[in-house]
């Protein structure tokens, strides 16, 4: 049975929440995923927070990994396509760090791509009436970081990895010029994007 | 018991559905109102849709009416504050007209407030997590043409009556980059505004 | 000769300049204004605002009263096409007042029309490469409260009264995100605006 | 007395005309460069686009490239941080192709940064007042496939490199909610951006 990790985040810059976690926990009471499922919450900090992804990732060994993060703004559920090798931060993150055009990896190669099927899994929540499109760029705060630092640990390997973007909810309270999306409708995102992945694998592992 | 008419709207400018419309079936499949409650759809069309929408006040006496319309781009449920005297269109009715600043009624009044309790509905949509906020302009197009003649109709009569505007939904198809709510939560915020419609209208005829 | 009241606002909610205020200065010192041309500056409150704008237009009579405000976030200088009798703050205006769901005017009439020619004016903008569009609704902050008051004042006379919001500039500082005009251009705007007015004014009163 | 070469493109998507090539037209007319300068207008193609360029790039041996080209709906002046191997177009190019999920090189690197100071070029344009910001992603369309054979041609040479794109104009008559800049500011933007990347070269290779 494969393994899958999941990773939210904690809540940062004033939001009472984060629907990056709490889209993850409902998930794990309603889903519907034929593999063993395993959930961890992220700090929004720049370096820890990837560091932490990686050690997760070296205690569960996984087969698929997806980090989660809201990008408030956004009117879509969005796969990223490719982490870039640069931190830049307009608010600080939750330990008061603010960097300013700076490498995630000094010296480190400029951009990873996803190794999720991005494409499939846009077209599997379109078809299920869940807004969705491909991102191309993951931004440059702690998102990205962690998505960089994801990408290139596990370079190579066989395991598919990458980082999927959801709108706000109504419960960030971010006033109500910010797009939103129900939690249950993100939830259903994150599920038809994990078995999207798992059945992808499946194809390409099949003897 | 009381008689609820809520309106939506056939599709137009290309899209394939109107979730105006969808919205208002769903709510009558799942809804629990303590009401009557009557449901039409109206053409999409300067003139007609307001009078045709007067034709069924005129047949069912409702105590309550919502006519319901989509607003592209918008992120929340927006109950209407103020219908103008105007018309201006950028895309044709369906049937094929093109105002361009007309008067609605010639010589009628500047505007009319709507008579729904709106800061009410939208409190009671914010504290079910639903986006919702006042709108204080329901456009120059067949939306604010209807409920201009709506409210000019029942100007001092004991009828609660006023618009909706609600976000677009997936299934329109406009492309990623326009707010999308599900069809269910839609739907779900237009049996709250009758509730709450209902409730207030009870509170201020008791005896 | 003809004369005209422009009027911009003081700068509010943190920004350190308000370009409503700083295109009229502008304006003066490069127009080409076949008309006396009187500028004063209101603050942003609720009721002065709109009391100091009388005051002006009962010491000087004037033939156009144009009064200017600045909407961030809007991409296109929009003449106003509706005042209505409507008070709903966000944030605080300049005394602190944060008014909500009330009248401008208690039993006053729903709303008023700007007497401007506002399309000519949007017509004439265009043509000289100015974004420009009629706005439906001036918000329901200061500047509608303004607006509201002057209209309501000047209805029925032989004045061409209204308002004209403007975008915001890069002085003001809000972040990239937030559409700019440059202020000559806005200034320029307002010139062609008061011109078109008068130009409008003179062939309604020619013999 | 160093070359700089300077590229806009052609008109596209039913757009009358380009500001990315008008601006470098205008900035000829009015700058004040103390370099050679050098100015091409590109084809919208893939592929094609960025072997004119390189072409041109081949002929005069610029120090300093910089390929501008239209971002509509941007609000601000983006010198592109990183040129990513992926091709996806919504709309077709001027040759009527629209590839999906291609690289721009087949086993190309993922991508390359820019070696134009951007930070320093959003500082200079900020400090005149110009909008202005790094942005993290130059799209999918033909200008990330310019610009990423541009990098990939010039890595590790000694010539800095690099793409802006610039906002809309109101000449390119997009309606009026895409933000607009004047043309005469883009061209004083790229003017500002040449300066400041020549003066940073000069810096470089002072002995």
């Amino acid at each position: 049975m494969p393994r899958v990790l999941l990773t939210g985040y904690e809540p940062f810059s004033d939001a009472p929440v984060n629907p990056s976690w709490d889209a993850i926990r409902l998930l794990l009471q309603q889903c519907q995923i034929d593999a063993e499922v395993v959930t961890r919450r992220l700090p929004v900090v720049f370096g820890s927070g990837g560091r932490r992804l990686l050690e997760h990732v070296a205690m569960h060994t996984p087969d698929v990994v997806i980090a989660v993060g809201v990008a408030e703004g956004r009117t879509a559920v969005t796969p990223e396509l490719v982490a870039i090798n640069y931190r830049s931060a307009r608010i600080p993150d939750n330990r008061g760090r603010k960097p300013m055009d700076a490498p995630v990896v000094a010296d480190g190669q400029t951009a990873y791509f996803s190794t999720l099927p991005v494409r499939e899994i846009v077209d599997a929540l379109a078809a299920e009436g869940i807004p969705a499109e491909i991102s191309l760029s993951a931004g440059a705060f702690v998102c990205n970081d962690t998505f960089y630092q994801l990408q290139r640990a596990l370079s190579g390997l066989d395991v598919a990895s990458g980082f999927i973007h959801v709108p706000a909810t109504a419960h960030m309270q971010r006033g109500d010029s910010v797009p939103v999306l129900p939690l249950e409708q993100i939830a259903r995102a994150l599920e038809i994007a994990v078995n999207v992945t798992l059945a992808a694998k499946a194809r390409t592992i099949a003897p």
